[in-house]
């Protein structure tokens, strides 16, 4: 029996969500209330790694193992297992060849931006202050560079070794309402720490360090040091998966393509 | 020399506004920021207390003694010394007798009820999250009740001893939009807990456990056992004040009066 679950997280207490020997993850604690509800001491297969204060507004794991509880139950049965900032909104039998994270065809994530001269304390953790007003124009035009199929080496972190630093990207849209700007980007992967690279050059070019034309000669260079920094985690959240979504009965917001 | 700031602070980290012997309050830091900025040992005095947990969206305080930054840098210099959850958004030089407490002629607060099924991991600690569906047209018609100068001892927690438990309140209106319920209260003053209490006896209403006729009869009452239970702190905000602002040049949300 393979059972998947679609989740939310706020990331900020969290070491991400992959279990580590040093920290609290999400990981650890949604395989701790299976545990505790259904008797099954198992491993779940997130959709994604999420560094430690990044944010899932729709997360997909599953993990297999025969559950008594009946799958309309089962995500109030785990929420009371799990603290506040974790919760399970649906579960779900799925085939059993179903991998949140293999059989994921594309993932969108939202990087937000506070773009005002004060600080909102009701924003701590949960997005990126900058005060320097930032041109949004710019940054859309710039951002227009990064869609497509290229090699990301320029914008990503060194870390676990993959095969290939080519991507593709299916769009990447900024937009500001009011104070906030939104950094919507969809692909069909991520190279490690890909999209705060890439929000933290947009954030260059919005404030006038990098010149939006220059987006294509930085992805050229491979190198990381021509772009931006790479923005802080807090602004960072998951926000929409592509399923094959006749075969896997669980509603995520779609992806348009 | 009399300086009023305008602040405003996501409350969960804090024992709230007022210095206390065991507990970090919003007050000490402030002041701490005002000794290590300006150089003045001062107390500063608060438009009301806040209970542990509680949010402010617009909090006014002051303080006497003489402090050599421009008003125009005041607030980002105080900022610095600041953590995030804490702002100062505004500095101005008052009347030697304005008091933020003393000068208040009404406070408005909203209460935050997140009315669904199921928890939103982004709202921990930031609404009462209360998962049986509310009718919210009941609450609205026994909040109607409550509108008027009334003695208000069926819906407050004994504490600090004060002269009247007569308070006159404005107005009192139950918005729902989506899942989220605002109850926004503005009153002449405020008991010990009677926004929360106010608040929890709106929910029994709302989960039909009071009918909305019996609010006039619980208020005669004057006995706290009659009303719904005390609404946590977390759901609570201050939001708006009314000063006298001929003479107070600081930037208030308007209260309709």
């Amino acid at each position: 029996m393979n059972t998947a679950l679609k989740l939310s997280y706020l990331g900020t207490a969290y070491h991400g969500w992959q279990r580590q020997k040093n920290g609290l993850t999400v990981q650890q604690l949604v395989e701790e209330a299976i545990e505790k509800t259904c008797g099954i001491k198992t491993s779940v297969s997130g959709c994604g790694r999420t560094d430690a204060g990044v944010h899932a507004e729709g997360y997909v794991a599953n993990f297999k193992g025969d559950c008594r509880i009946p799958m309309d139950r089962l995500p109030h049965a785990l929420n009371a297992r799990l603290p506040g900032d974790i919760v399970i909104h649906e579960s779900h039998i799925v085939p059993e060849d179903f991998d949140a994270r293999f059989s994921c065809l594309a993932k969108e994530y939202t990087y937000r931006v506070h773009n005002s001269p004060t600080r909102n304390p009701f924003l701590t953790d949960r997005a990126y202050f900058y005060p320097q007003r930032l041109d949004e124009k710019a940054m859309a035009e710039a951002a227009a560079h990064f869609v497509g199929v290229h090699d990301f080496s320029a914008v990503r972190s060194l870390g676990t070794p993959v095969r290939s630093p080519v991507r593709e990207i299916y769009y990447l849209d900024v937009e500001r309402r009011g104070d906030m700007i939104d950094i919507r980007v969809c692909a069909n992967g991520f190279l490690y720490n890909m999209v705060r690279a890439i929000s933290g050059t947009l954030v260059f070019v919005g404030c006038g360090k990098i010149p939006p034309g220059n987006i294509p000669k930085i992805l050229l260079s491979k190198d990381r040091e021509q772009g931006g920094p790479t923005a802080p985690a807090c602004g960072l959240y998951l926000t929409a998966l592509d399923y094959n979504m006749e075969n896997i009965n669980i509603n995520v917001k779609p992806i348009r393509r």
